[in-house]
């Protein structure tokens, strides 16, 4: 028997009273396994294809193990062992495709591909995620159902036990599923999980990452990365700084950082910007912005939208303290200016 | 006997170490409550009027059972009969009118009455309530008293506990009391008890909203919404936009927002705005903000204070990236706008 | 023998499964401590001079009880007889002088003194602490090693217990550490220890304070207050506000604000302020914005970069909302104004 999986965790979760499921934990989710662990896993649990979530009992836990070890892998075989002592709901999610995640396991397993960084922002198909995500309550007790909040919230303060809500929200904080090697989050409240926080990136309090968003790689991160944003390798984002995501109010233009670019504390930008590009301190670039291009001589050649230089490298924009005029510096002659920005009329 | 009251809560609390109460937290706080059952609690407690806190007793509950069998209301019988097994600190609270708070059980149940959205912002009387509240260590071990609060870290740390400090202030967050329903709360630190979260609000990581304060219905928030600032149905606040309060630096002027408006990303505002007013992302109008106005072919009919343009709908602020003029463009002829903008001379 | 400490702190910490350091927690750190004690505690524990820590065992506990006693200092004998039941790593720091730290428990120490407010910003030697300070993951059971995290946080799952990650990072939350007399924090996941906060200093929730950085005294604040940076009494930081560190992006000027200083909502300051000045909200000023300084007759006098006002009192900085031309207002004449700009030329 051959098979092969997109992707395969093994999870240990929460459900609500109804027995649906809260969230789910995956320790050390696999993307695009090894293929006697795939075989094996498939032949163990009887896998005919397509997606599913599969509730784990000790029989499954025995098979796993068995086909981690087939596979040599005797980590993950040691990691499954390590379930077997446990009472809590747990789950197998085995994804054959990439295919719209369906159920709440499968969607907990495509964020936290994401943030082990296993798949880089827009890399895995998120579709239709939002309805499989319950809105829950983010205790100091674990993932609460709202609708069981207030009886659990009366019981703990009669007894005298502090029950503290951290969030209410559909997507937990990543730090409580994965920290990433080589990263510092100041507040983790604000990074959700399904962030990609890249190898050297430190996020400062005033940092903030949705999922399907983040960074390359070293960056310093004191504004907010919104949902789709990613942001390349040396690019900082100053205090404060905004991205404009897809989903509420930036239209579809989908926004990236390039590589060495710095958002200035309090910027915004609503354009995605290519490499080694600089925006003031304060000014929010919107799609919309008229900018004065200046050429290397610092000579206006061209006064266009900001979207007619998405994507471009090397420019600065700034409010001419004097004029109250948006330029856009760059490094070019008048000549290459008018011929980069006429090329596609 | 007849009784009425404005609002009744039995609540369950914290105490100092001197008796004094910390907080109390009020499950099902009632306002304007069932005559029948008015009239049971104050026959009960032998009420001879006025707004009172009663320490409570087994005595009390079953009193207090009785009067709501009496009103017919099990519901309440039931959440008060749980009340006979706790040993902490419970408190009755009995305001017969809205007059100013005088104690500390008392602020605490009219701050719950607006995060019940049971009144709406400047729905009830807050006048001289922050002496009424105490500053207070919020731990994950409850409401611990400042001056208690070294003393009870030390033995923590000795005993290789954790005790962490979430917040020093006269507020409590809002979802350690209640969560409203139809809400999302990214971070709970940034809702104080006391905000009106309306149905459908979603509360993103940099939103924030102060108590007596809040939005009407579905509204996304991403920025800060001050103490006293109230947001219509529909209306977004972009990331880190600022609303002014009145309690620091905004003066007297009450801000809201009609519906269906939007502040963009970093903006800010200090006037009230209208229905279907935009602020342009990064654009901070204050009330002394000069605007032209321009009609609705474009041209400017006058330059004027935005504290002129309160409460008026249809309005796009902007900052003319090209001239650094801040603008207001509506969709009226420029004969509807000089007789709107001069009626008031 | 005579002895004298700049700084001694007795503290009990968390040390990982290696061994080393990950924090200390001193609760009553001494500055330049009373000279009998310094000599006692120099004897009992054999110092030859120079700073170091040193592992507190029972017997280093006699001997610091009979060192406290000696100096008549009961209460800090008392401090040290609680220390005496714990199984926790503890540590005996001494400093004879301010010196670069060499170890985490220094650094640790170093971090206390300005919280406990027993030296200002800039008023302790802290060059070279960043990589004396470990990255943590700061939990709701403690601080854990990152390398050691996973295994906790699998075990955790495992057994259905909530193992909250608050933060992942070098500083800890100074509240968890210290609470300093006089103070709100409405946010504490904001304020790392090393913070300065004033007696009467409120920090809203979108207030932030970075080590080495702080207030003087009564302030409002709820925007940044970056590394290095210290404001003055009275002086307000508007919501979203930034102050530029000397970290990252904000080059070599130390910035301060003056007394009576306001910063509006989402503004910024990249030059230190002197007494009584104000940025308009939402307005940016760099060291390179060309500011148009007008004199007591709102006449223009001078263009000039902000840098040239570096420290200088009663300057009110707005942008013309007419005309996009960044203004410095002052309040005095034309005459004075030249001189003073000119100096120093």
């Amino acid at each position: 028997m051959t098979a092969s999986f997109f992707a395969i965790g093994l999870g240990v979760g929460t459900r609500n009273a109804r027995g649906n499921w809260l969230e789910v934990y995956y320790p050390r989710p696999l993307l695009r396994p090894d293929h006697v662990l795939c075989a094996r896993i498939a032949e163990a649990v009887g896998h005919k294809g397509g997606n599913l979530c599969i509730d784990v009992d000790v029989d499954v836990l025995m098979h796993l193990v068995s086909a981690a070890e087939a596979a040599n892998d005797h980590d993950y075989a040691d990691l499954v062992r390590q379930f077997s002592a446990s009472k809590r709901p747990m789950v197998l999610t085995l994804l054959e495709t990439d295919d719209e995640p369906k159920t709440t396991p499968e969607a907990y397993l495509k964020l936290h591909l994401l943030s082990h960084r296993l798949v880089k922002p827009h890399g895995v198909n998120l579709k239709g995620i939002f309805p499989l995500l319950p809105n829950v309550a983010w205790t100091s007790a674990g993932a609460i159902d709202l609708e069981e909040l207030p009886a659990r919230q009366l019981e703990a303060r009669l007894k005298g036990e502090q029950l503290t809500v951290h969030s209410v929200d559909k997507f937990p904080r990543m730090t409580d599923y994965v920290v990433p090697a080589g990263t510092r989050i100041a507040d983790a409240s604000r990074i959700r999980l399904g962030a990609y926080v890249g190898e050297g990136t430190t996020v400062m309090h005033e940092g903030f990452i949705n999922f399907n968003a983040g960074t390359a790689g070293t960056s310093m991160v004191e504004g907010r990365i919104s949902a789709g944003v990613f942001v390349g390798k040396g690019s900082d984002i100053g205090g404060g700084a905004s991205t404009m995501g897809t989903l509420s109010g930036g239209g579809n233009i989908v926004i990236s950082l390039g590589e060495g670019c710095l958002l200035g504390a309090n910027a915004g930008v609503g354009i995605p910007l290519g490499d080694k590009c600089t925006v003031e301190s304060g000014l929010y670039i919107t799609a919309g912005t008229k900018c004065a291009v200046l050429d290397d001589k610092g000579q206006v050649v061209q006064v266009t939208k900001a979207r007619e230089l998405a994507g471009k490298s090397g420019l600065l924009f700034r409010r001419n303290s004097q004029t109250g005029t948006v330029e856009c510096l760059t490094n070019k002659s008048a000549i290459e200016l008018n011929a980069e920005l006429h090329k596609h009329n």
